[in-house]
């Protein structure tokens, strides 16, 4: 290494783990009215984002963490019309969902417009499919707009935020999967990020518990590779309304109109397989 | 994060990305006559080994790894009775092997012996079967090992080194591969650890062609996480001497007498699905 590279490290204070880039240059910095954003050009890895020091996404790995968040949850559903994203202020996450046909509305509630601005300046791939007439863009509270959803009114709802610290903590507690629960129409599912399957696995244990214990019949846990979280090993966690998450549209998955660069009908069925470890932490 | 805390920070110039642990001190440090061996005492991942500045292993997540450079392979061949190991100086791969009851053989070859005896001090537990009287420990080079090995005389060869360059850059090229064919049986397997998917996907592609070239008549690449090394992606690749690798022994992986955290035999047949962009890259 040469001393006079720079590098980006975030040290992820809970795991006790840090991952890092090396960059060439900041790019942008602002203070916005929830978070500090920066971007910074990388030498390898495209641009990357992060916010107040947690590095959210690069250009060139963040495929992996977008189409996990949303394939896997779309092709369980068996007809999904109507899908809300909470936070994906990056707007990565809603444009693999607007490659479903069958998706007739995609809400995106992001609570700082400021990610999505910046997101459209230095990820414009991410943002290309805003202008979608089924998706609406919302700058609100992720939290008080699913507790004052209609009953029965959504399919899927996707929560793609920040760690359960700071403002996304709301996002993780009984209140609010209750009031996903509500919103959801019968079969629907909700699907959130649940940070890392080696470093916090009682977290994950802990969501799933209050998922059941709210009324979800059923959940399950998909881990991927996100080289830009800490440890490099993410996972999402499913729960369903009144249906179980034993399997999915295989046939709809195999023959999918648009591509994928992690995702397949293989990866998706490999990725509803647990590690050892995780099978017995999560009592599985 | 505190600003006192000391951070272990691996910054990888290959990939442009870095891996780093938080650490309470430093164990041990000396020179060999081959590397720089560094101990660590981290926060949260248990003792850390660095050659060279780059992180070998940490006591809690190395069981990744190690499984699956021994399991895979040791599963997917018939009746492995002669195994060699090929670096593995920490020891937890040969205990992996060991574990299996066909092995009526396993011998190390790692170079540098330093690495075996500090790892017996701060990786007591990844040591536990060198006494095992099938064992046995050469500190030797591991190329001219293979070079003499008895032709027809082996049946799983598993390379568990580090990185490509400096002392382990020559058991990436075509002289190695070659050798390794030779001292196979028929059916037998060669086993390398084949760096990130993400990073190196070109590095895999070269390994396979090469190994094709000299004359294996199957190769495969199976991804597995590591968070540990950079990207926190790492995979291993095998290549079969006269017969496929299509499928493994699952019936015995499934009934397997002993434990394992990571490895299983659905996590063996999800670890053969490769992501899209690498079966594309890999021409699979």
């Amino acid at each position: 290494m040469s001393e006079s590279d720079s590098w980006y490290i975030e040290r992820f204070e809970l795991s006790g783990s840090a991952i890092g880039f090396r960059v060439n240059r900041k790019l942008h910095e602002e203070q916005s009215t929830f978070q500090k954003i920066e971007i910074y050009e990388t030498t390898d890895w495209g641009n990357l984002m992060a916010l107040d020091g947690c590095i959210m996404l690069t250009g060139r790995d963040n495929f992996l963490y977008h189409e996990m968040m949303s394939h896997p949850v779309l092709f369980t559903h068996s007809n999904p019309k109507r899908v809300v994203v909470i936070g994906g202020g990056d707007c990565g996450t809603l444009r693999e969902v607007l490659r479903h046909r069958e998706v007739e509305s995609a809400v995106q509630v992001e609570i700082d417009e400021r990610v999505t601005r910046v997101s459209e300046q230095f990820f414009p791939e991410l943002c290309e499919s805003n202008d979608d007439p089924r998706a609406q863009l919302l700058f609100d509270d992720g939290i008080a707009y699913m507790r004052n959803a209609a009953a029965e009114s959504i399919d899927v709802v996707i929560v793609d935020s920040t760690d359960p610290v700071g403002p996304a903590e709301g996002l993780f507690n009984e209140s609010f999967y209750q009031s996903c629960l509500r919103a959801l129409r019968p079969g629907g599912i909700l699907v959130q990020q649940s940070e890392s399957p080696l470093a916090q696995v009682s977290l994950i244990r802990q969501m799933r518990q209050l998922m059941r214990q709210v009324g979800f019949s059923a959940v399950r846990t998909l881990p991927f590779p996100q080289p830009a979280y800490p440890t490099g090993w993410w996972s999402c966690t499913m729960a369903r309304k009144g249906a179980d998450l034993s399997g999915f549209r295989e046939r709809g998955a195999h023959s999918k109109p648009f591509p994928t660069r992690y995702y397949s009908a293989d990866i998706h069925r490999a990725a509803l397989v647990l590690p050892e470890f995780v099978r017995e932490a999560l009592g599985d």
